[in-house]
């Protein structure tokens, strides 16, 4: 929906101002829209697109050298008058005659015609062709009678393009028109916008669905479905497209993922990256693919996926440079291509280890198995714990982080490392997967640990509570975080405390341990407790009050589990 | 929220396959991130950018030529490892140092740090500068525990281009903190994302309110408050940004604002009209502003405005043109700008009227009111008839266009124009403001009529009725709609037909006006049986079956409406 606003009778207005405030090295406004605020050569055909509000960057966003020069920009989404047509066409007008194009709906095409007239009766040479490149909207064989949605940009940007390396007012129609018979499209959607001062949306569709073909403005589709996966929905896109190449069409192809306004571009990629295995499949040559926002619906949340089948002269013509207020392309300087590739991994070499060693990395293992059952025990009251506090991926942090860290563990007793080795590859596998702070912070933990286990030999109680010692000091130096922030430090500061103190007093491993995750258990829990804190080593405290700190949970939950490996591996 | 994935534990892995595949022309994929697909000179500090994913275009759609050398790119919201920061450093090192710079958030100053050191150990030299722009996350005098937002994109800017004017890297990071140090941002939010497969959004705002200073994974924020009107969030924004001026700002400031993901471009240009005015009334010299999406939050609604203040050398280094997926700035070859104003008004020339013609002038103008009357009495109901039909504005359309056509009628009639001169300046001024498709429907008819009128002399009921018959014929081949497409055709045609032949049977023009005007209205609302049908004339059809064409209705209540001035004027 659409929150800002003063006067929603001012807004489409109030746009254009802003807009043109903050693009006037791009247009400049004058009745009924924008031209370009740059010098174009006298001659050139001039190229005018235009249509209503509320799908920017279409339109006014793309006028400038190598696209439109000028735009009329009607109200939300309603055509620009026949006035603001003509207003903007006779601002732009280059003495080479004036080429209209814009989407095909009846309001732009009565109003634009119209304006075509009136420049035609004032002796202003001028041409049209509308984009019509929604196949959803209309049969293959009444294909001028379809609407245009993300397609406008391969027809604008062949005329522009064909304007400027000097073609004549006949000649941009003609490549524009040919641009428009090679340009399909096909969108989903799966909510409507809500104008400003609008009660109610402009068209709903059930959540959890998705409208298959819906226009842009809400016009009828001709299909509703569950929400397929991303998958699913590349291959719904391009198969339907495929089914209507043009004829003459030699395979290369420029793919264009539009989205419409809130459909966000993590997913759009995500999408796109099947799209292209799919077209590639299909044996044809992907030329520059685009995915992003050309044509929008406000924040309607919905994507559109164009082909635009190239023959020798439209590809030449779409390497033109561009540069307007929201559309950019070609280099500023030309670049070179690199062939570098990713470095291999380095190639792994197992220290030297002897017998003993090799008994505690077996010990090592079994305590990343335990870590992993844990974990995986608890994550979804890590997750609980977490989305109170944070964003809720502690559990699946931790279960990411320690599974990668048990299948390094594994491999390194497979191939004959000694403890020390076994540690530091799971603490580097879990802090490689399990991303974000408290990957980090365990991969410290660990591999602190892992250098007083040594590959050779055994560690003493002293060795490991020693390494712990060092682990904590680790995660408070990269970590900044003092006991009472509320993170793990919470509980590991009193861990390291009462294990050095145990083994000190002379208790063995086992029972130091077990003393230590105690003292970590009852410190966890208190970080219920605790006022927040705000700053850097957590910003999300203040949520906090009265739950747990999932990072000092966790850490006592696993301290726990090892005492009781240790403990059985010492009867 | 995020509505298409295949996996969610896939999502981020599958969201870099697709970007790179997207992108390829910029960027290649390396272990840990990207890195830019294009030759750079050997020796040059490479600027390694990164955080969680969900940022689009940060991080990854920030490197190309002029801005990053490589980005290290996390899961959802979380920090890159550090081994992914470091084999991104290692893919994008040039042998003149690695410069690192990223948003303050304790899990990625965590994992780059650790980077840092490794690459130090290494012996790659390394430096960092963390942005902190977010003036709401901590006080001034704690400015590096600020988090860091859409200031992103100055401080990389400022080091990358930097980079590659050939400043060393200790060079690179004192332009890079001094960036810093010069860029503040202030931010407001209105509805939080949510993460692919996740049950509930990250965070919530009630519904109708704005969070103030919330971060941009739902960090709590300073205040809550009613969504305020678009400039009052603009005299917000500026005002406390304009508390912190940083020390030797000489008042060149560039103003970016960022949208989070669907708050959209309409309405960030109307907020931005009013920052423009509010900056420069301030005294400041606005210098290439930013209006768009640099750092989003998936789909989160919200935008924060930052404030980067300059000084000749980062003035000049802003200038430093860019190339990559997302960013691109710099003329592709270098444009003049136009000194052309927009064409003032045309000279009004008022064609030469008599006595009589000034008479049927008044009754043009009681016409004229009375539609309007008509249309304000009715717009509520029009309006509901088009959300059912249409997109809603069919009563709000008609409203503009009758209103100007007043305006414009008096404004004829003051100045002394006869009937022809006095309807055709409404019928011109209707449709400009009116727009879209019944706005020039209207105004065909309304000039057509006017033709008939003359401007000497009165017309007789024969030539209005074939005024009326020019004017239904005008509609028909502007409008390309037939009877049965649930348009005003659908009542205009018989309100003609039944005008004609009652004139040519010889009754007055009042009678015959009013047969006509049942026969419209009759017509009107037959339209709520008619089948719909698809194609270009009524794109909405299919949502209407059972509901009257608004189109058709306000024409009848219009007509009606007339028949009653013209018997009043009769009589």
């Amino acid at each position: 929906m659409t929150r800002l606003w003063n006067d929603p009778a001012e807004f489409a207005d109030e746009m254009i101002d802003g807009f043109v405030a903050a693009n006037g090295r791009y247009v400049r406004r004058v009745t009924g829209g924008v031209v370009r605020s740059t010098v174009s050569p006298a001659g050139q055909v001039a190229v005018v697109v235009g249509g209503g509000s509320g799908h920017y960057p279409a339109f006014g966003g793309l006028v400038g050298p190598g696209l439109a020069h000028g735009a009329a920009m009607g109200n939300l989404f309603a055509s620009p008058s026949t006035q603001q047509v003509h207003a903007v066409a006779k601002a732009a007008d280059l003495g080479g005659g004036v080429f209209f194009s814009y989407g095909n709906y009846a309001g732009d095409v009565l109003n634009f015609d119209a304006a075509q007239e009136r420049l035609r009766a004032e002796g202003v040479e001028a041409a049209t062709v509308t984009v019509t490149d929604d196949v959803m909207s209309a049969p293959l064989a009444e294909k001028h009678k379809r609407r245009g949605i993300a397609g406008d940009l391969t027809v604008f940007r062949a005329a522009a393009a064909a304007a400027e390396s000097g073609y004549d007012l006949a000649g941009v129609t003609a490549v524009a028109a040919k641009a428009n018979e090679r340009t399909r499209s096909f969108g989903v959607a799966f909510t409507g916008c809500q104008l400003p001062g609008a009660d109610t949306p402009l068209f709903t569709v059930p959540k959890g669905r998705m409208a298959i073909g819906l226009g842009i403005h809400g016009e009828p589709g001709i299909d509703e479905t569950d929400i397929p996966t991303a998958d699913e929905l590349a291959a719904l896109l391009v198969s339907r497209l495929l089914e209507e190449r043009p004829e003459g069409a030699d395979g290369r192809v420029i793919p264009i993922l539009n989205g419409l306004g809130s459909l966000k571009y993590e997913e759009m990629f995500v999408v796109y990256r099947r799209i292209h295995q799919l077209l590639e499949d299909a044996g044809l040559e992907v030329i520059d693919p685009h995915v992003g926002e050309f044509c929008t619906s406000f924040d309607m949340a919905g994507t559109s996926l164009t082909l635009y089948w190239l023959d020798d002269e439209l590809e030449r013509l779409w390497e033109h440079p561009v540069d307007t207020p929201a559309y950019r392309r070609g280099a500023v300087t030309a670049q070179q291509q690199t062939t570098a590739v990713d470095a291999a991994a380095e190639a792994v070499v197992i220290p030297e280890s002897d017998e003993a060693s090799h008994a505690v990395a077996q010990t090592v293992l079994a305590v990343v198995e335990t870590i992993v059952d844990t974990i995986d025990e608890n994550v979804d009251e890590l997750g609980r714990l977490d989305s109170v506090a944070g964003d809720g991926d502690h559990g699946i942090g931790m279960q990411r982080g320690s599974h990668a860290a048990l299948t390094a563990a594994r491999s390194a007793v497979d191939q004959g490392a000694g403890a020390r080795t076994t540690l530091e590859w799971a603490a580097d596998g879990w802090s490689d997967k399990a991303g974000g702070t408290s990957g980090a912070l365990w991969g410290v933990i660990l591999t602190k640990i892992a250098e007083k286990l040594g590959d050779t030999g055994a560690p003493t109680a002293a060795d490991v509570a020693a390494g712990v010692a060092a682990g904590a000091q680790g995660v408070t130096d990269y970590g900044k975080a003092e006991v009472g922030d509320k993170t793990l430090v919470d509980a590991l500061v009193p861990f390291t405390a009462t294990l050095t103190q145990s083994v000190n007093a002379g208790a063995s491993l086992p029972d130091a341990w077990a003393s230590a995750a105690d003292a970590a258990t009852r410190a966890a829990r208190l970080t219920a407790d605790l006022l927040p804190r705000m700053g850097r080593a957590r910003t999300h405290g203040e949520h906090a009050i009265g739950t747990p700190d999932p990072g000092a949970i966790s850490l006592a939950l696993i301290a726990t589990a090892i005492g009781t490996v240790l403990a059985e591996k010492e009867n």
